[in-house]
């Protein structure tokens, strides 16, 4: 099985990926964004894809909000994982934290690990790269003083060193990824929630969005997220992304949804799936 | 009057400043964040701040919502500009655009202008920075054949000439920015509109963020955005921004926001200030 991942080698989803499925079964095939991952498993070139939907810290990730609303029309939510976001100070194996001149990362993995750098290599110049995978990258190959923040996944495909890990600021930074699999393919596993997304109310009263949503609360279905994405029409045109308790084929669930399809333009499930829990 | 905005110098953000302010009256301070721009109002070091909020294609800036609803207690919306996000290929002016050899700038507007790239640069290596006006001055002293993406007025700051305007690929990409002042200061002109924040519902049933909402659809306030935001405590808990029409001081919205503070643990409002048009 091909699974699209978002890359380079090392990131984060790697790490989620490796951490929920069977280790030698699958073959990794890196993509160097959301949106490429995402369309792999459209166009048929990968059958599963891996691709982080929401942050605790940083909110949703709305590459992969608006590709799934979007082009990808016949990919769907198969599976999520809750996976840890842990932080690692990585450099060449010679090198030691007190000789750290330069620090390299995303600017967000610096942004999350702010007090440590400001604390234990206050003298650090800090630069930015497109990803913790390609700072590891960077520095496994560089002749200076320097250090990267990332994935131990990271450290240990480039041959780099762990010098510190744990080092973000927050303890509590998880990231949730999903699995996507092409329309039609079973969940993995028993499914206890539902994605959704929709736009265009037939009615355009102040109430609308009330009335869409009392087609849940109405019916006792918890809605666990509920996010407005910008259409990309124009500013004020929104469409709604939301996830709730229980599965498309469960009766309450179904009524409502089949409500909800009579109140707005465009309606897509993106797919029924096992809630996870964090590891 | 100091301005603090999200810097370097010319960004969109000082384009959208100086669209909405009397030329020559302010003092124009840049700041490397959002977060210590919209701060910078907060501890008194300036007056003002202009800080983008949300994008036609990106949607909400997130950075600006979480500092409002989070540490900048003290700081009022007092004005919104709609500002179109005009991209610019940028060079010294002895480049012609067929000499150009590399592209940099914020990875999101060389995302935005992938068309144009693709179509008269299609050799062109693209190289990222961490914002279009730090692109523009990088290419200023630079001695390869290297242009920037990014506002015209970036060009003028660093004495570069426009190779050519309008390079998006969406012509309809706009820009809410919003002027910031310390609470208690008058808005810039006549309130029609507000900007809330809420989180914590005392009933934690399905329907609870319904029945928050049908305060304002039972009264005829229209929301004309609304948005979830993580709570930054764990996956799962949201606080809730909304935009409305109507001032704070409106008998109606007046009513509703009473109404809303017996149903939430924390409701702050962020201002009442004109709504803004598109220029």
């Amino acid at each position: 099985v091909r699974v699209a991942f978002l890359g380079p080698a090392g990131t984060f989803t790697e790490e989620a990926l490796r951490a929920s499925a069977p280790p030698g079964t699958l073959e990794e095939v890196p993509y160097e964004t959301v949106f490429e991952a995402v369309m792999a498993v459209q166009s048929g070139t990968a059958e599963r894809a891996v691709v982080p939907i929401e942050n605790s810290l940083e909110g949703s990730v709305t590459a992969t909000l608006d590709a799934l609303a979007g082009e990808a029309q016949d990919v769907r939510i198969a599976a999520e994982v809750i996976h840890p976001i842990r932080h690692c100070l990585v450099a060449r194996p010679s090198l030691g934290v007190d000789a750290v001149r330069r620090v390299v990362s995303h600017p967000q993995a610096l942004a999350q690990c702010r007090r440590f750098l400001r604390e234990r290599l206050p003298g650090a110049q800090l630069a930015t790269a497109a990803s913790t995978a390609e700072a590891v990258r960077s520095v496994a190959v560089s002749e200076g003083a320097d250090a990267a923040v990332g994935a131990a996944l990271a450290a240990e495909l480039y041959g780099c060193s762990v010098l510190a890990a744990g080092v973000e600021d927050r303890p509590d930074n998880m990231t949730r990824f999903v699995w996507l699999a092409p329309e039609g393919e079973p969940p993995h596993g028993w499914p206890s929630k539902t994605s959704v997304v929709f736009w265009g109310f037939n009615d355009e009263s102040p109430g609308a969005l009330v009335d869409v949503l009392r087609e849940f609360a109405d019916r006792g279905i918890n809605l666990t997220k509920i996010e407005s994405r910008p259409r990309r029409v124009r500013l004020g045109h929104y469409m709604f992304y939301a996830d709730l308790d229980g599965a498309a084929d469960d009766p309450r669930v179904n009524e409502a949804l089949a409500a909800l399809r009579g109140r707005v333009e465009t309606l897509r499930v993106l797919g029924s799936y096992p809630a996870g829990s964090a590891i």
